[in-house]
């Protein structure tokens, strides 16, 4: 039974002493040591951060083979394990939990581990032959955790920008085409909840994709400032073990096994090591569009509040059964998730800003909270968004009359009167109307403010809509 | 002239230098060093720290006195410029700004120096004669900034919760006096802001007033909290330089000085130098206070919608033009304060835990920002929470024809069918009055699902107010 | 074919239209609903969460048959049927994400159908022959999502508490043993980063162990916040078709199902259906222990950092290699995941705070979102703490050597000093024996400020631990 | 006496009633009314909210007038009042508080009502001549609170930022300079406060200002950001009853008064008058410069940590005594207060997010707040940079010999050998320096690891400064 399990397993050694290991399995001690370490969060490593470990990996190695510092048969090796990540193969062996000590090292050892051992065998060789690839002394060559980590952190945050900026393209385009079914219809605005001035439905819309459009150009700048990497870096950005020409042609590499254009080297690799200011700025950026968000939802559900008891200017499309108890109610359940990513988006935006300000001299080591936090926000974001779109906005529809009765009984009709009879005698008029239950026009005529045509022609709503 | 300025003015010397002084001027060098040092609030001290300075220092002497470590004539004279400083006076001279480095020396060292040379005038020595009584090595002996402060900043916390929790005793006391008013009347409860089931108003009314009542009760145990104080413990709560029998007795002046019985000393003065996580449950009861104040204000804000295209169900005491264009306009302006303010407490909420988070070692020196955030929160909250007492929720007049239609009007009045007809069918009487326009009574009887008595009783709105 | 789908599967109807499910599923048309309305998180509800709202129907089942509104085969098989998903079974059936719109209606709703269609089973019937048990009119007799969910997730927070209260007192343990352990050994106090007096190793541990001991305290204070549950209370609140008899005993069933006895019902339903500023209380007591977590955490790195260009006081237990490429390198991974979760934890706290902020006249529909912050928070807390136990305050190790060297070279050593010769002349005598590079008991020897005996006594360390 | 009162005072009304003013104050009814309402925080206007409200009145002054909508008489005498308010005079009679419900309508209302009143002086009427020059329908013609305050924010903020750039700029700059002076000099870099492999002072201290000077670019985004403004959108943003030439040519008169040329109108005035997105992206961008600030100032106290018992690799200008007990302690308070000024703003960020959160329907009411929040951020930052800069870095010096021991002493020098020996071996030999005491080099030799002479290149410190 002994011998049965030897060779079903292999056993791996560092510094700290041995492990056993089934033979099958792709990551090695240090990934086995990252599992038993770490067991605060139950969550598993975001797929797009082990593609982008995959993608800095392929880069480095095609690097250091074109600089002479690896065997090209290692290196097409690696790199062939690489794209077999890349393309969704071997996640299972990525083992450590989202949420670590160590500034990633375990999360880099793991890739390199992975990616060694299925190297091995593409070359014949079992998983743990590591004299002939070796996953620190050959995959992770010229690298460091502090330079490979927060440039696959930045890759995989920019796949997913590019899914954020489709959905909020998405909303945008499905909010003008709203606009453009309800292009001439009025309605009434709001100040403080107050009754206010008109507006075009359409126009209230279109104000609204404009805000979305925003975000959309948002997501792209945060691709941009995320494309500055700092790899070649190594341990404290000086590039200390990373060979010259390695370090000049890696970014190349970089970008084509990404296919992202945009990324760059840093300008100042001991500044893009310590600093994630960066972070917070993109951070920042993504919470601008939780802003929007929220504002919208929550402008979705005022405005469909009712049926009978609220304002109940718009219906949105009935999804389920409102009430376990309140037979026949519908709720606003799109808008109401789309508020409770926001609330999450915010509250994952702290995160973010605390593990930013906690980076110390050389190196900010709270990275994985703020990576996880980060693919979160960004994940949730786009799907609500896209709900939003697909599920609430698509379908709704403006209860014309209503919103036509409200404009039609504003007392703030009485503004467009302000220039010709003077802000306090519209004041009176507005409060004559109100107490007595008459019309505007009716208590115009009767103070004989203005001559009867030139009050009609100034009190009729569709002359309000200047903009 | 030369002569003249000397008689102006004195020359005091710390371990950096000299300064020149007014003679008048009851502060000292120390004091003049933190003004030039701290330029980046331009915030002055709150009073309620000066006084609660005063009252430590007040404390100190006489615990000294009794200790023998203090002269009786100096301890006296230290009391009496204490005293003068706990009744407003000499404020003027705490010349520094609230937000410090330094862990709040400068502001000890300006007690120090305020009431020893206002002690020396009562003794009828000049200012500056510190060979009589010196700022240090009398005011502040046995002591230590990293006990003197702490304590002091605690004494003014609970002297400004104290009318904290006077304040929401009166939104309370009003929100019931409100509900008196209106104990019958009855209007329909909203859940997703969709109609929902009727309550009556008064209910609606005690019901906010419980969770203010809350609030209350927080501000209480907040005080008990913040009476647990580490005066005794000098420099990191080992109590180095402070005589035996002065750290057994100066609590028992400290309550004297305060007129605060709760006040006691910390059971470990090591923990209670070096953490702040009470400061962050305190912040934690007054957030909460401001989450029921944020809901009770847009709650206001939501009922008092329209006049004529909103809720409309409140009419707030009108207080203000609403408008600079819109003629006629009124504004929730108060609820629109009351918010404002709870974000700002939101905001120093988080500055309060940030704070609270950076203590090192034996000590946490960011207690100058951590306090400023706090008594500007505390006072924000008091007046915020009166002036929505007096100035919105005493005068507002509920519409209850309006508050009755709505109940009417409710499709969600089928809610007590569903427990003798079950919930589908319930659901469909609520869909077929909604798209006949019909009344739920007659639909039912169509549809011949209970006797017509019984449906009437089961729809009387009367009998749904269970609670 | 089709009649073999027929066989295999059924088909449920709503008020939107039908679903065909398959026939052994135990949920059923609005839990299918709600999978396909929100698809943001990918989260699935907490384990927790499903046996609480077991325990929650399991409690209503019986109550109602007590108080005749339900048959007794009927509440029975209900009762067996929660009893399996309490102990572990059917939570597959569980379909809905976590964050989800509608206030948890949807989870209600799937809590519903798996105890019906299980039950219906228990009874010998096919799920879905929902005449025989109805998930709405039997399984959710005189209930409501708006009572149903809040008291589950209260329930589900209270069990997780437990875990939290023992994880604080195991690292309060650990910490006081490691603190017999070094009872006598002494080491430098250090204010603002810089040199301070002396203290002994086992009083610092000890302070660290009565904050932690503090945070078990706020773990049951948070559980007696919580067990105040809203259930009877209905829709809004009022208890509408709830019966009497039901709402008077429902407790104590709740009591009994879920084995807390803390468990009691709000004094004002209404009050209590629409307020959650209790849950912000109980975040902020949360949050408070990660305050002093993150000073733990933040010590242990400060005073494990070097090893040899640091402050290297302690040693923890190396779990894992530091760095991919510096060999040897082992880092302080246990307080760094501490740190990391403790961001998680404030920005839950953050979004908790405005979920909490978001409710709107008779409810607060932001709960899922708000469950799903806490519990995480919770688990992730929990884990942290015993893992900081065990994984690095028990192992760790105090270079003794290194602290004693650093009490005897501190120049803050002439404090005892102070009251003897005054403060402006023991500043003298630092600022000279920096200079010079001689030793304090020198100078005051040079400066015959004391005898030499006094002096002495006055600066040795082992006199200054007056605590 | 009562006739004397009335040549010392007027009487105005509105529309709630009269009050009365003394006749040489320039504000009216409205602002008094905004005194008597709004209680809650004690906060003037920020000086430079009023003059950019004085800069947006005279801009629309004249631009009315060139529209033909006001007399010239009536505009240029406007203009001459702003411009004086500009200049600093009349802010005394600007009496209503900072935080305001009525979203800055009594702010602009007393605004009107201080330009009206001094224009009647220039005109030499009396203040209260309404009929002459009227605050609403002359010196507010053409516009409505809704366009006004949003731009007199963004007009005070763009002020303040400039300020801003500058503070950065210099900070940048002292970097640079005192990296010049230290370029050469060597330190051990730390990664997890682990020593790690050296660098040169000066690349750290260019980092540093990499850093910094991003904030410089940040705040001139910001300021590119702010200059969309909505004046001529009017009450919603459909510019009702403002002149179709006024809306043409009033960013033009804009820019002139304010002398900033990035002005210019919003893309869609209904979208920018109800969407606050753009704050929060500038609350976004400074909140990144004091990540960055708090990093430095972390750093700062960590390296200054001592004298004796800490890293002690740098000494700060001293600026006052560090306690008023451990004679000739020193502190480092300048970069302490700089990190409270970060929790401040961090702080304020929450509330600028929150209130920018809180728009609905056409209009966002929570702009003083917001406001007030951003203007402290910005001065309270622009102060602590200036004061990092010449009260910190200016001054600081490095201690050469402990920087270089450091250097000299760590174990994480083997790092060079890894690309030569293998991570393992390179392991092993730090392991058994860090056991036996001995050198690296001693280890190596023993080990017959590398030829010596290599060995020695490798090991030499001034060979691992690669960036």
């Amino acid at each position: 039974m002994l011998a049965e399990k030897i060779s079903f397993s292999r056993v791996e050694e560092d510094s700290l002493g041995q492990k056993t290991i089934m033979n099958n399995a792709y990551y090695g001690i240090h990934s086995l040591r990252a599992k038993e370490n770490f067991t605060v969060s139950g969550y598993k490593l975001h797929p797009e951060l082990i593609k982008a470990l995959a993608i800095v990996k392929k880069a480095a190695a095609l690097a250091n083979m074109k600089a002479g510092t690896l065997e090209h048969s290692k290196a097409l090796a690696i790199a062939r394990a690489a794209d077999e990540i890349i393309n969704g193969k071997w996640h299972e062996y990525f083992i450590g939990e989202a949420i670590q000590g160590g500034a990633g090292t375990a999360i880099n050892m793991n890739a390199n581990e992975v990616i060694a051992n299925r190297a091995l065998e593409i070359l014949g060789y079992k998983p743990g032959t590591y004299d002939k690839i070796n996953p620190v002394d050959d995959v992770n060559y010229g690298q460091s955790t502090n330079d490979v980590i927060p440039t696959a952190i930045r890759i995989a945050a920019i796949r997913l920008l590019q899914r954020y900026v489709e959905a909020n393209l998405l909303l945008a385009r499905t909010l003008r085409e709203k606009a453009e079914e309800y292009k001439d219809a009025i309605k009434l605005g709001r100040t403080h909840l107050q009754d206010a001035v008109p507006l075009k439905i359409g126009d209230e819309l279109k104000a609204w994709a404009e805000a979305i459009q925003r975000d959309a150009r948002r997501g792209e700048m945060a691709i941009n400032l995320l494309a500055e990497v700092n790899l070649g870096g190594t341990a404290i950005g000086t590039g200390l073990n990373a060979h010259p020409h390695y370090r000049e042609i890696v970014i190349e590499e970089l970008r084509a096994a990404s296919g992202i254009p945009q990324l760059r080297r840093a300008a100042n690799l001991i500044d893009a090591t310590q600093n994630l200011d960066v972070m917070v700025e993109v951070a920042g950026l993504l919470r601008a569009g939780a802003i929007t968000l929220t504002k919208i939802a929550n402008d979705l559900r005022l405005l469909a509040s009712g049926p009978m008891a609220g304002l109940a200017e718009i219906e949105l499309p009935p999804l389920a059964a409102g009430s376990s108890i309140m037979a026949g109610k519908v709720n606003p359940i799109i808008p109401e998730v789309v508020n409770q990513v926001c609330f999450k988006v915010f509250g994952n935006d702290l995160t973010i800003n605390l593990a930013a300000a906690a980076g110390q001299l050389e190196l900010n080591v709270m990275q994985p909270v703020l990576a996880f936090a980060l693919f979160e926000s960004l994940g949730m974001l786009s799907e609500a968004i896209n709900s939003l779109a697909l599920k609430a906005v698509k379908g709704m529809k403006f209860r014309l009359e209503r919103c036509e009765n409200y404009v039609n009984s504003a007392l703030s009709l009485v503004t467009p009167l302000v220039p010709y009879i003077g802000y306090q005698a519209a004041t009176r008029v507005a409060k004559q109307a109100l107490a007595s239950g008459k019309s505007i026009i009716d208590i115009v005529r009767e103070l004989k403010l203005l001559p009867e045509e030139q009050a009609r022609e100034l009190l009729d709503s569709r002359h309000m809509l200047t903009n």
